[in-house]
């Protein structure tokens, strides 16, 4: 069993920190706006001052926070976990972040002896409850095999894809194409429901076919019941294509269609609460064009 | 069992036929461009001169063939099906061709007191022959009733849509998910590895996630061993697509990325050959924009 600093205790990593204790492993938190939760210091877990006194008493410290300025200030910044470091620690970052500025973060770890990993996950609140993740991995094979049983607590399909970077890079593919699928399931349904052909018969022709996805399933099934709660909120996805589109222009390449889908979320979030929206409700972008709603 | 005539015995429409004659029912041809398959010659099919033997002599008329004007053609035109029609037939369309003007064709077929269904299919050559296909149909509940044991006999995902032109309509939609689909697919693939990333990692990460689908499955697979035989044919997406870009100018809607899927199709096509290439081949034109191949 390992001692385990888990830094982010949001709606993903307080669940997936459970999963931790629940497997054994000590845990060392810091308190950042709210009080710890309860049930983890019920459970045996250290409560610890700073960031940098987590990574003092912490074998292995992961990280599961909002963006990219928040990684670089928890593990830089002041009263941060790289003061606390000493050789043959393990840093896993599984945020989900810039894949360049990732690379800048894994040199500096490893500059003092240690490990780092990028490790981001999909499958949402959902699926960190169920400890179902997908985790993508960046990093070296002997960190990733260190890292293997806590990741195995959290997630299920668990691939170790490159270096340094290469899981920040493998979850921005992942974000490109999930909201591309759900752009095309709306464009799809729109077209449907203004042919005056019901909407739910076509979702449900196209499923198991071809055309079939879990985002038809899910998102297109959204888009119906118009449920728009969140799910995964607009902002985090543009957030997301934000990473996509300066990474295609930094590396030199074109990507029309997470361009388009980028713009439909920035013409969702122009609208009043539009930003705190599932994601599925990209296709009221497409219905303000269209003067139509899909059902 | 059924007296069925079947026109259009091309790449679908032969191991369609052969599906049909297999379950014992009795098969009207015509000869068009070749000497009919031997095969269903000697199962018993019957050679007829012309459509309108075929529609005299058949109870219900089955046709797959290319295009809109195709259709038009084979129902309408000199010695066509509908001079050959009595009362209380059943007409059968399969090809992919306009919602719009499949609902002009139903009514001039149902003038003549006979039934019309149209019934598009996806699941291409491999569906076809495996008997695999999923089957989209538009018209009435009886005559969709009378058609189903054939429809058993070559699909699985046999859905009544809603009337007709409702099938073509879910077929265009079915297109629009499978092209941006691709789309996707392509820009997350040449994004991975553009940034030093090997996709086949990053596919193998996302299938099973929310990103996952058969077309990440297949499709994904043949960008990176690029094997762009086909498979289903750039131009014949084109003209879906061009289906779809038509009906949303009519019915007044914006279909943006399926424009720009088109466009893509377009830059494909423009170069020798690139017409005839499997539609994953779509990942050539972002590759062009980009100076790099996917793998």
């Amino acid at each position: 069993m390992s001692k385990i600093g888990f830094i982010g205790l949001g709606i993903m990593g307080r669940p997936m920190a459970e999963h931790l204790q629940a497997g054994g492993h000590e845990l060392y938190l810091v308190r950042h706006r709210a009080a710890l939760p309860p049930e983890l210091l019920a459970g045996g877990a250290v409560e610890c001052r700073s960031h940098t006194e987590v990574a003092q008493r912490a074998d292995i410290i992961l990280l599961m926070v909002p963006d990219t300025p928040d990684v670089e200030a928890v593990l830089f910044g002041e009263a941060g976990v790289a003061q606390g470091l000493s050789a043959g620690k393990l840093v896993i970052d599984m945020s989900s972040v810039s894949p360049i500025a990732t690379q800048t973060f894994a040199a500096r770890i490893r500059e003092r002896g240690c490990e780092y990993l990028d490790a981001p996950v999909s499958g949402g609140e959902v699926g960190a409850k169920a400890a179902a993740l997908t985790i993508m991995v960046g990093g070296s094979e002997p960190a990733f095999e260190r890292a293997r049983p806590l990741f195995e607590r959290m997630g299920k399909n668990i691939t170790l894809v490159g270096d340094n970077g290469a899981g920040q890079t493998c979850k921005v593919a992942n974000q490109i194409v999930v909201a591309l699928t759900i752009e095309a399931v709306a464009e799809a349904l729109l077209f449907s429901s203004k042919a005056g052909v019901d909407p739910s018969r076509v979702r449900q022709a196209l499923m198991g076919g071809f055309a079939g996805s879990k985002i038809l399933e899910v998102h297109g099934e959204r888009m119906i019941k118009r449920t728009f709660e969140p799910g995964f909120r607009i902002a985090l996805h543009q957030k997301d294509l934000g990473l996509a589109l300066s990474g295609a222009r930094a590396l030199g390449l074109s990507l029309p269609n997470t361009a388009t889908a980028q713009e439909l979320f920035n013409a969702c979030s122009a609208r009043d609460g539009g930003a705190d929206l599932d994601h599925s409700a990209l296709v009221k972008a497409l219905e303000a064009l269209a003067g139509h709603e899909v059902a």
